[in-house]
């Protein structure tokens, strides 16, 4: 029994699967928590809220002890003690696969709130941090060890969302891979966008392919119009918010890719019910 | 992004998962939408809240087609539709094994939810419906088409719970069973209870046992304080709500049951990670 907040309640949920977004024992069970509170947050992230609580259903096989279950619940604390969002509920139910569904809630002022569906041909596009580790640390390559942390404890970029919220127009995160998560962007504006591969914020040893359609990167697409670009950069650079311009949206449909040789129209990223042939 | 409601903010989450709470092709894809719905608009009930909003997420395997989808969505829908809650938001996930996780929203004057730990000592107990239905039709035994509505498309008592929550002192539903559910009622509210077996209203051709352990009836146990028992019977008499008089809170710990041979402690129901000697 909560009391609301003034201004709108945003309300997300999602949910990591073991064997499709962590692996036993690829995972410890205090990341396997934290990714999945993480992954949430990187949604309330996506639309500059403020958490403020969360409920969290397990669901997993007769196995799963008190003690890790504790371990899960370490992992989603430490990330919510600093990110301010408490717990307020859940369920726990047996299951043959572990699974974590968490919804979040969060807070902006009325209006505020970045959608997936505000941008317009033109806008300037932005991607926070650095694209493809998570999905390399999946590729068996040396280096693993460095690309994990990307993997396994990714950062909801909250301080960004909330920055961004005075300059983008629309935002959405890095779940499904870059191109993935931008077409559902596009979608929503009813534009097209186009991406400068070569200015791509690539992950140290990641590949251009990963960057594009890797997924789990959580970080954030924004789409800002030109006239706040100078003071949106300007923003970043004094909170210390590493951003890189990617691109523009523009009229049309469909999301390009511009590299060397030439332009290509980008397909693919993490699809859950992909039918193989 | 929702505009928040006066009063309070009920928020509670549920799942159903394949081969616990449901059995293909035990139920239809209908069926299974229903029953995700309900058994998290049980929780509302039993809060006394209104019902507002809900987000669902839903892992499945590759095979889960949109047609399957869509056959979760329409039973979801029919049962929404009735009691006026809005489907706000949702994620897909795939997964070897079809679960559905909902968190539902509503609202309550302030101060009004009921809740678990409000019952005293000297409180009567009241159950809603009809008890061990939902077990029953699990038991091989015949008749079970007659048993099916309650294990596969259980009704949530919302229209009870609001009326309740001018009398009772405090309540839960029946998920676990009658035994357990009263008990986490009793804990929270640091008393024990007595019930008197020959008055339980166990459904046709149930046994005591179904209706005491068996679970899933998602019926409301419900603790009012002696001076306001006679209002509410005439409250619940001409809404058309069935109810019965089970038992009372006393001072103590645990639930008895008092039968002809005398009182028995009951334990049990069902418990998801009970480990198995």
């Amino acid at each position: 029994v909560l009391t609301p907040p003034k201004g709108e309640l945003c309300v997300t949920t999602d949910q990591v699967v073991e064997g499709v977004h962590f692996v036993r024992p690829g995972f410890t069970w205090e990341e396997i928590g934290h990714k999945a509170l993480a992954v949430n947050l990187s949604d309330l992230a996506a639309m500059g809220a403020n958490p403020l609580w969360f409920v969290c259903a397990i669901a997993g096989p007769r196995g799963l002890t008190l003690k890790k279950v504790r371990a899960l619940g370490r992992g989603m604390a430490s990330l919510a003690r600093r990110h301010g969002i408490a717990l307020v509920g859940g369920n726990f139910s047996s299951s043959p696969v572990l699974t974590l569904t968490l919804t979040v809630m969060g807070k902006v002022p009325r209006g505020r709130a970045l959608l997936r569906s505000g941008g317009r041909a033109g806008d300037l596009l932005y991607v926070s941090g650095t694209l493809g580790g998570a999905r390399a640390a999946l590729s068996g390559r040396r280096h693993q060890a460095h690309w994990r942390t990307r993997q396994n404890t990714p950062e909801p970029r909250l301080a960004l969302g909330l920055l961004a919220r005075s300059f983008a127009r629309a935002a959405v995160d890095v779940s499904d891979g870059l191109a993935n998560d931008l077409g559902h962007l596009c979608e929503a504006s009813r534009v097209g966008a186009e991406l400068v591969l070569s200015s791509l914020p690539i992950e140290r040893g990641a590949t251009l392919e990963e960057a594009l359609s890797g997924g789990e990167d959580y970080e954030l697409i924004l789409a800002v119009p030109p006239v706040k670009a100078p003071a949106f950069e300007a923003a970043c650079r004094r909170a210390g918010e590493a951003i890189a311009r990617i691109g523009r949206l523009v009229t049309g449909r469909g999301v390009v890719g511009v590299g060397e040789r030439g332009p290509r129209r980008l397909e693919g990223g993490f699809d859950h019910f992909r039918v193989e042939r």
